[in-house]
């Protein structure tokens, strides 16, 4: 009866039922896949951040389709690199932008190449617009790179744009120059768009040398380019619901108007947060403070955790909030998953959650307080089957 | 380069060129197209508003992809009925909820039916979403009505929804019991679903003494219905960004599920709007009360300004923010309306930009403080070029 947009089964897999039992059941245990920042114990600067929710221009209502200019401005302050506030489309959130740029961008049937592995939602948020999210495995030897004979390979005559993540969720790793300029050589020749999502960019633990910077940051590209971000990790603030598009690139400014117009037709930021924007930027780099610190304990934990335990390691955490663990493939992925919450109470992701080849990986976060306890407790029962 | 979905061209027309220029040059004008309540001199308790918006609720997220709970609870409160909150699904906005609604039931080339005249919003939700949106022509004798022998001339074999409007905006008529009953068994009939857009329900000026309650008072209906409503109109408060989905009916639970995960894709409900909704809520009555005297008092102004001038008339205001008013078809609606605004200094709707068929209609807006004075000019150029 629903769409086929929709997936055919609903049904919660084996893991995540053993997660509602426990909660069910009140059986404590260490959650190491939370990601939700609001509730890892940080210390945000509450009181204000709520009143800047509450600044009276929330009271009258100037709808601009593209968000207000106040709030682009500040946006546009806070990238700086001379990005034009007329570039740029806020929406409620960097996957509502998502949508935006898909339906833009492709008619249905239409297919965009997407990074593997990388974060689950791209699939779903092509295929709810009838668009094909058509994986690109990265090359994984050391730090996952991106793979140019996979993506000529991936590329169609549907295909519309390319999405990269930069740094990537959960892999972490950076973009590269080298690698921007073969995306966008690569783009420029078929006609594709590409799309940045930045969300993580700030957020550098273990950056290579030839990092790219940030896409806003580059030579004019010769596609247009469309780099996502927003509140949600730059300000830790998710339930703010403010992100947006930046456009630049050959070609970007004629879409910009479509953009435009998609965006009049839902205009979903509330005027609370498009009045508040700028305050909360202001309040980012102290709030972005206190989660570095955080990622930076929990990942010398985490090799402390591994450190005379040969048979566990880790790939480097570039960037971002995450970090790959590299285990002996003895059961699947979701079997180990199930033993570490039962066995020694603890939550993490199996590797193929992202779409992580193999039984090998497992993906923690590297934001929850109780890190230290929870990856000793893991590491250790995962040393003990490896013996 | 942007997909078949937008529109081909994005010039505006004529008379928003000429408002543009008007802008531009600073000439005055009365605005009696103005719908943003939040812009027309209502006294909004804004103190309260504030306050509920800087609840310390929206600190913590605690996402649910339905909405919070407790601004469930608020809304199924609001809508009383017996309503159960696990039947509502929360959005930033109706038009947001039309989206995922189009998403859910229909695939790529399906179709929806929707009213015409009507809001001229749903051809482009729907196409956006690679949905053909139907117009189905009303009966206009006196008032308007479902037309069933032009509903069932519509529907095809990738027909999945009907859209109502109830009451209609701009035409103000809402569905009467028969209609409803009709309705029910047509969409019943073929499988379809039944969606009912409320956000006006509450502003009856004129209603017929048959008219349909609410959706969600009337007996289990024998195939999925789905009620559209949100704050922006509930409580004259767009800017908030809260909107939901009611769903009932036969049918109707099996497909809240995929809503659900639907909802979850996109979280765009701010917590901000979340928290402050109940409290919202309890000052909807008497911000609804200001609206309606405004109504009451334009609706008599309109009524003074037609008196004595038997060439103009009006259809009935059954309920909604608007009036139609039938005039003297000379002119193509476009000119007549080019002509009001730089001949009397008054903006109006063309009948056509709401699908009104001919150019013997034109579209007020009852919201507006100044609108006894801008009806009146317009009337006055009207009826001495009727002469
Ligand atoms: C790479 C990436 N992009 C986008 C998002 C979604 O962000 P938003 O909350 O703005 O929709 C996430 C959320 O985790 C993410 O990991
Ligand atoms: C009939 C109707 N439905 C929906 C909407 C959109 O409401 P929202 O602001 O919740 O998207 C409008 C706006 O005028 C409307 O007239």
């Amino acid at each position: 009866m629903p769409s086929h947009r929709l997936p055919p089964s609903l049904e919660p897999n084996a893991l995540s039922q053993e997660v509602d039992r426990f909660r069910r059941e009140g059986l404590p245990f260490i959650d190491l896949t939370a990601t939700n920042p609001t509730r890892c114990g940080f210390a945000y600067p509450e009181a204000e951040i709520l009143a800047a929710l509450a600044a009276p221009g929330t009271l009258a209502y100037h709808p601009d389709p593209r968000g207000s200019r106040t709030a682009r401005e500040a946006v546009a302050a806070w990238h700086g690199q001379g990005l034009d506030p007329e570039d740029l489309v806020l929406a409620a959130s960097t996957s509502e932008a998502y949508g935006w740029l898909f339906k833009l961008l492709c008619d249905p049937g239409d297919e965009v190449l997407v990074p593997s592995p990388s974060y689950p939602l791209f699939h779903w948020l092509a295929t709810l617009e009838g668009v094909e999210a058509r994986p690109v495995p990265a090359l994984a030897f050391g730090r996952w790179q991106v793979d140019f004979q996979a993506l000529e390979a991936a590329a169609g005559p549907r295909t519309r744009a390319v999405v990269v993540v930069h740094p990537n969720n959960p892999t972490g790793q950076f973009l590269t120059t080298s690698e921007w300029e073969g995306l966008l050589a690569f783009c420029a020749a078929r006609g594709l768009a590409l799309l940045v999502d930045e969300v993580f960019v700030d957020y550098a633990l273990e950056p290579p040398a030839d990092r790219l910077g940030s896409a806003l940051g580059t030579p004019a590209p010769p596609c247009p380019v469309f780099v996502l971000s927003g509140l949600s990790k730059i300000a830790a603030l998710p339930q703010i619901k403010l992100g947006w598009v930046a456009a630049r690139g050959a070609g970007a400014r004629a879409l910009l108007e479509p953009l435009t117009f998609l965006a009049d037709q839902y205009l979903s930021v509330s005027a609370s947060a498009q009045a508040a924007a700028a305050d909360l930027l202001r309040l980012a780099p102290g709030i972005q403070a206190g989660l570095k610190a955080r990622l930076r304990r929990n990942l010398a934990a985490l090799d402390a955790a591994l450190a005379g335990r040969p048979a566990l390691t880790r790939a480097p955490v570039e960037g971002g909030w995450a970090a790959v663990l590299r285990i002996p493939a003895l059961e699947p992925g979701e079997a180990c998953a199930l033993r570490l919450l039962r066995e020694a109470g603890v939550l993490v992701h199996p590797g193929h959650f992202f779409d992580i080849p193999g039984d090998g990986h497992l993906v923690v976060s590297l934001l929850p307080e109780p890190f230290p306890e929870g990856i000793e407790r893991a590491a250790a029962l995962l040393d003990a089957r490896a013996r």
